[in-house]
């Protein structure tokens, strides 16, 4: 016989056992369903793609961190890393394809070999959404107005959306006369959360000068009110357009009445070249040091790299690993072990032909069943059906069987229903459902 | 500015647009509801795995056309080709975690650099069910009556599933003192279907004799009902368990009223050494010729590579891409290009705000609507709706508004209702929709 191998699997990639796999799988399946509410629908591309494709406008550190390779045909491959510069590619190969405004949500692996450490992985899940194709207030509220329902579906409404707009601030920079310093000033100002005010006055002021620095503070800091911070931004920016873009899309919250959970916050800036209209990030107000669950912005030039035309859009994406790590933490995860609601135990395995009838008849009323296939001690019968979570065990002897009836087990409350038929056992199990 | 790089994907590979996204994903929701309804749990493993854990088994053909590389760290991996291996070295690696009998399904990708041609891929989706941890007629019966159940959900009703028993023609080699040429028969019966009874007789003959190549003959002919011809199987391989076994599963489909979709055809042997018990195939009977859908068997040594405990196990594979195409073939596919019930027309951009917050009412009683962000060309905006297959439109006028009434027209029959509130439009489209 061949030496054994150890079973085992790479460093900074992860198993879903049922548990983490139900969990996910039914994170994602409602947010699909939001998705499809507004009118997203669903593409896929490849996880392989010519690397000079994916990595083209990648910095130094991307590159690093891809799984690239040569493949036996001699081409140069990489696994994507993120869902966007597919995106990128996706619309410009296929622009005669799709009627624009074009809105699509992708959620799919992605692999990047960053050093492993908690919370950081080489293979893990991204769920983008764009809306390309429109330059409008209504297509930037809709993606805001998208982001906050998909959060209330997850039951995760206890959050800040704090949003700005990239435009105005690059146009206040431009009016400072430190448009080319923009790198340096978004990097500073991208820190005010973590090291405060007076410090970032002081590295403002080595970038600028002591007034312009206290000019971008001003700005950066705001006031109390939606109102008030925009008034104070236009001031400083003069991007008067930008500013009537904002009041619309704070009018559509009004009367949607989501307006509470946004704040304009002219301090996020969101990184470097990619974002030139509003920008946001969603923080749980219950653990706002795990970081920005969902975040994006307007962007301009989608797919410059590939095609000709512009193509602006606005989009998002939530960290569902992070998410889900900052739901574990508040305790707001409920884990299950199966999707069964009954569970057919085996007291005699000449009953089996029975007990699969039974278990066809329950699923033709909608319930989930399962057969216990073996006559295993009951007790560990018993214990397979708590790990798994089941509600209902049904117990049928060979004498019910003659009668067509059994008895229908509540396994958390120990109620027992003797003698039932299948209708009305379903009626217990869907009454119980609802409860 | 840079030159423009070509957007392309690689050779073998596909984009999903938005249609057949929407075909496949809603194909892979409803199997997975069945999956559950029998109480079957969804896993995931990792993409890419140690080479050394996927390839061990692997004959010189899979070797060849894995995508296998040296990672950043120089480890010797590789992107993940069938869905077994994985779950085979899961099962070892988390055996004290999972309970017995163990049940679970995985609809994933994988990855085969195989030679590109109509209707293969090098990029493809499986879609493995399998319990795990019993050997008995109840857990062998379940994935018979799944496979009858998911492909019945998918409206797939008119189907032939070809079952036998790969222990009982192994036992029937062993008697004709055979085993140790079962590769060359087993190669031969396979292709019974294709070169037909005179063919396969005379290629039987060169391997042992004519005297045994007519057993062989009479072995795998059968006769015209599943009893005659398990009758011919015990007695040509007396195989007595195993028989039984099998009429154990017989009464099983019989009880529940799925009995005509099984046909025992003991031609059908699936492959050269995994399988040891039942094995079944599963035909389109509109479209035979394009091979098996849908098929599996019982194996008695899922991990033996990883673990020294044996463990037996049950399942199934349905092949998506082949099924899609047979569907596509026999004109049963069902497209749409989103799942937006309601379009609001953009008749005047000063009424986004209202567009909008028309949407969030619809959306709060269940239906997905989506507001055309742009006052484009009317004709535009019906072309769009149109190509998304939107069966319903809103226009809603500045007068309207103020009433908070509008038109809403069925764009298939051009039926108008006009001056309606969202409760009267909510409850035309459901009711258009149960239709």
């Amino acid at each position: 016989m061949d030496t054994l191998i150890q079973p085992r699997i790479l460093k900074g990639f992860r198993d879903y056992l049922p548990e983490a796999e139900i969990q996910r799988a039914l994170l994602v399946e409602k947010l699909t369903q939001v998705f499809r509410s507004y009118g997203f629908v669903p593409i896929d591309t490849p996880v392989l793609e010519y690397s000079e494709i994916l990595l083209r406008k990648s910095d130094g550190e991307t590159e690093k961190q891809v799984f690239r390779f040569e493949d036996n045909g001699k081409r140069d491959v990489a696994m994507r890393f993120d869902l966007t510069v597919p995106f990128a590619r996706f619309v410009a190969e296929h622009k005669d394809e799709l009627y624009l405004p074009f809105k699509r949500y992708h959620i799919a692996k992605v692999w990047r070999g960053e050093k492993p450490q908690a919370g950081r992985y080489r293979e893990f899940m991204q769920c983008d959404f764009d809306m390309v194709g429109s330059d409008t207030a209504s297509s930037d509220f809709e993606i805001l107005s998208l982001m906050k329902s998909a959060l209330d579906r997850l039951d995760v409404t206890d959050i800040t959306i704090r949003m700005s707009h990239r435009g105005m601030f690059n146009a206040f920079l431009t009016k400072l006369g430190l448009k080319e310093k923009s790198e340096d000033i978004l990097r500073t100002v991208d820190k005010l959360s973590k090291i405060g005010k007076e410090e970032v006055s002081v590295l403002l002021s080595e970038v600028s000068d002591q007034s312009k620095a206290s000019d971008i503070l001003r700005f950066i800091e705001g006031a109390s009110t939606f109102e008030e911070t925009l008034a104070i931004m236009e001031e400083l920016s003069g991007a008067h357009e930008e500013a009537r873009r904002l009041r619309t899309i704070r009018s559509m919250m009004c009367a949607s009445g989501i307006e509470k959970t946004f704040v304009l916050d002219p301090s996020i800036t969101r990184g470097l070249d990619y974002y030139t209209g509003i920008v946001y990030e969603t923080f749980l107000n219950e653990l706002p040091s795990i970081g920005s669950v969902c975040s994006g912005g307007r962007y301009d030039n989608l797919a410059g790299l590939y095609m000709k035309e512009t193509i602006s859009g606005v989009g998002s994406s939530i960290g569902l690993d992070r998410l889900i790590a900052g739901l574990e933490q508040l305790g707001k995860i409920k884990t299950k072990g199966s999707f069964v609601d009954v569970e057919i135990f085996c007291l005699d395995e000449e009953l089996s032909v029975e007990y699969q009838a039974l278990a066809e008849s329950l699923r033709a009323k909608g319930l989930s069943a399962e057969v216990f296939p073996e006559a295993k001690k009951m007790n560990q019968q018993y214990v397979v059906a708590e790990k798994k979570g089941i509600s209902f065990g049904i117990l049928m002897k060979k004498e019910d069987a003659e009668k067509k009836v059994f008895t229908l087990k509540n396994l958390a409350t120990r109620e027992v229903f003797e003698g039932i038929t299948v209708e009305k056992a379903a009626s217990i199990i869907f009454a119980s459902k609802k409860e």
